[in-house]
């Protein structure tokens, strides 16, 4: 049973998952080569090569489950960080806190071809994306145990990806983690100073400013943030205030699409198709609606090294400039 | 000039580097090759290659700054992140904060032999290393713009590493990073409730329990964590409280060295001569000596990359529980 265990001095949770440790030999500090595409078990027709489906859209009405004909599919990760069974059984260990590591851990494949990378695909197809992970979310806070939904793309594997074919990933928390709660708790500070949302201020300043601004339709914006930490850091922002991604109505995910696909377009553009991470940041799925917290994309190219400063310190060093990276993202086509 | 910028909503600052800033084109996702030794700036002869040195040790009497004979050789990076010159000038702009990205950054090479690494030197030459970082510790808090020093060591190019001679890095900062602050804070609320420092309980339990203890001596040990974020994460802890790591005499340092010295070869060892990173956690250069917080020495192996998850939550998968990495480092050779 994969553990959680919390370091007693910032408070910072970990996973400790004993069913995933490896030999120390078998870290080789090389890169995992990626499959080749015969083998791939998010292709279609090999849906028996995943765990049975929890969600699936586009299938022609009546096609069975674990069949082909799948536009999105969302399948529980084999091997999973988190185990969906369980109580959390917590306990102390001396000055120590632990618990067990119950959680749920799924893959969005996010299209049935394998080579086309989610910042190739049209609005349309990044919508049906988002859904997939709307619906998920909204069944899994169903479960009273899950306090926290970290959803993300791994993409390449100098960003952390195993295979290629093109999929994000969800991880359902006991929990609400402390990057989360520093977060929440910043925004509540500002307004309890202002009575104002600080992304809505932010979003005000930086439309207004337009310096790192990259791009905006009626209900999103692009844009790289005041403090990146790393080179062509990019947020995808709603202009309007709402805490909760899963409370976006279809119409809005819609021009998220459009706008996240065009942030990640031009990345691959500017950058030549570098690898990068993002994260949906939103509300925790226990609190109510709120007015101080505002979700949002956060996009981040891996093109450098995490080195022991940045380790050590949770202190960047950035080497491009938000505004000049704007710029450039504000000129490519894409 | 260089900019250090603050996140308004988690209250991260970053350096934003303007001198430094890079092309896009610039990023090739490759890790930068070594030079040809015969270019190392680092190695004896090539005194010239690098600003004048700030400090140096082992010439003999006599000769003279900025040429052969020294053991330990500290000098400026040429390629600053922060700069030593000028005020901080904080500012507003709109509702952000910035202020000039003041600072020194400096190198400190630890050995003349370009293929001697740190985990193959003896006690005695560390002790050195360390004592260089001690007095360059000391000379710069004279200044008072400087209120923490980041002292750490990318080894290897996936660490961070741009050069291969066996270096460190320190780099004075006129703020104190958010990470510190955080583990600072826990640390005193700890204090507060027990009135007894959280790491001098960390080093009773772990010499009590040993299944996270990898080595001791009279004065240090070293142990992984309870809560390691990566795998084979790694603490040199002083055995008595010192808030300071310049607070220590020679002679416990001398003890320090031996410790972080197996430890490193240990890591080595093991692992097959991993890229790692460490970093030299102590208290604030304006604090006074701290009845609850403890300098500690943290070493982190290169050995997986930090992916959405991680970057997004803060939230690590570590698939090596530290009981098992510290009973393979209790039993290899180092």
């Amino acid at each position: 049973m994969p553990e959680l265990r919390r370091d007693p001095i910032i408070g910072r949770w970990v996973i400790i998952a004993t069913e995933r440790a490896r030999r120390p030999s078998s870290f080789d500090h090389v890169p995992v080569a990626s499959r080749p595409e015969g083998l791939c078990p998010f292709c279609p027709g090999h849906e028996d090569k995943t765990p049975g489906e929890v969600y699936a859209a586009g299938r022609p009405h009546g096609a069975g489950a674990n069949g082909p004909g799948w536009k999105v599919r969302v399948v529980p990760n084999r091997f999973p960080a988190l185990k969906i069974e369980g109580d959390l059984d917590r306990q102390a260990e001396g000055i120590y806190d632990r618990m067990n590591g119950v959680g749920a851990h799924e893959v969005v494949i996010e299209t049935p071809d394998h080579a086309r990378m989610l910042e190739a695909q049209g609005q349309g197809e990044i919508l049906e994306v988002l859904m997939a992970m709307k619906a998920r979310i909204l069944d899994l806070r169903n479960d009273q145990r899950f306090r926290y939904i970290v959803l993300f793309k791994n993409h390449g594997v100098a960003a952390g990806a195993t295979l290629d074919h093109p999929h994000s990933q969800l991880i359902a928390l006991p929990i609400v983690p402390r990057q989360v709660l520093n977060e929440l708790e910043g925004a509540r500070r500002h307004y309890e100073l202002k009575e104002r949302c600080i992304y809505c201020d932010i979003v005000g300043q930086e439309r207004k400013d337009r310096t790192r601004l990259v791009y905006e339709n009626d209900e999103f914006v692009v844009l790289a943030p005041w403090a990146p930490r790393s080179p062509f850091e990019t947020w995808v922002v709603p202009r309007r205030h709402e805490s909760s991604f899963e409370a976006e109505p279809r119409e809005r995910l819609s021009l998220c699409a459009q706008a996240l696909g065009t942030a990640l377009r031009r990345i691959s553009t500017a950058l030549g198709n570098p690898p990068y991470n993002f994260m949906i940041h939103s509300n925790p799925l226990r609190d109510p609606p709120s007015p101080s917290y505002h979700w949002h994309v956060e996009i981040m190219p891996a093109l450098t090294h995490v080195a022991g400063f940045e380790w050590g310190s949770g202190f960047h060093i950035n080497p491009v400039p938000p505004e000049e990276a704007a710029e450039f993202l504000r000129r490519v086509v894409g």
